[in-house]
């Protein structure tokens, strides 16, 4: 089972591929697709959605995940980081994947043993868990997370995109 | 120049193609583009995604336009509305369209002749402006009035997308 976690954001998307074989979690790859920030929001957003749709053909994955969106109190932030998660999820059904979606805290617990762990805490046990792996990229990071979060939770997913 | 007016939302984008040659505006085609209430988010994008690249495969408009977004006080309708505005964007992207946004505003100024007209006031102007048309769906006549808006605005696009 290959899991593809994700941390989609317009300015970099986050991706990191996981294989599971019942409790044993091996890293296959991660990257982070950045965007052009000088460039119009339409051509962004193709590239976030090619981007995805690229890793996804290059390396099948089973079923994807996603952190719950955060709501920024800033309606402009919210409207970037969700057209920006529209087009990833939107790559991801392209390719018939379901997308689970996880509460942060649950990503925390899953992979730290504590909702309330810091994102320190998570970089640290992610080294642990995926030994030999040199993580390059905070977005990647959290996407990898996710990914392990999806393993332990995955037969019980919160929600579904 | 044909320019393709969109009106993303998660349960009905709307889309039309007028042909614009100086004053003269004709209507080339509109239609709705509808997702399955019970399917999952992810393939309810990638339906809107795919639903406008083959407008645009089938159309080769020129250039796109849509209201800027209303950023709804509900910020969980504010997510719907930006994923699906995303996926419908990233198409406009990856065919290399620009989307010049309007303010609801200029929108209806441009078509009725004052910022603060009426929808059914909107929806009348446009059996004027495109005499003949049989335009189905609340969401395709919205989509309509902000080529129709482009026709007039386009030269001074406020924003970019």
């Amino acid at each position: 089972m290959l899991i593809l976690g994700l941390d989609p954001s317009l300015s970099s998307t986050g991706w990191g591929v996981l294989r599971v074989d019942g409790v044993r979690i091996a890293h296959v790859a991660h990257g982070q697709i950045a965007t052009d920030a000088k460039a119009p929001m339409a051509q962004r957003l193709a590239a976030l959605h090619a981007g995805i749709a690229d890793v996804i053909a290059l390396h099948r994955p089973h079923r994807a995940a996603a952190e719950e969106v955060f709501l920024n109190t800033n309606p402009q932030s919210t409207l970037k980081l969700a057209q920006a998660r529209g087009c990833v999820l939107a790559a991801c059904g392209a390719a018939g994947l379901t997308v689970n979606e996880h509460a942060a805290r649950l990503v925390k617990k899953a992979v730290v043993g504590t909702g309330g762990a810091e994102k320190t805490q998570v970089q640290a046990m992610l080294k642990v868990l995926l030994p030999g792996v040199a993580i390059t990229g905070a977005d990647a990071a959290d996407a990898l997370a996710v990914a392990i979060a999806d393993a332990h939770l995955g037969a019980h997913p919160g929600r579904r995109g």
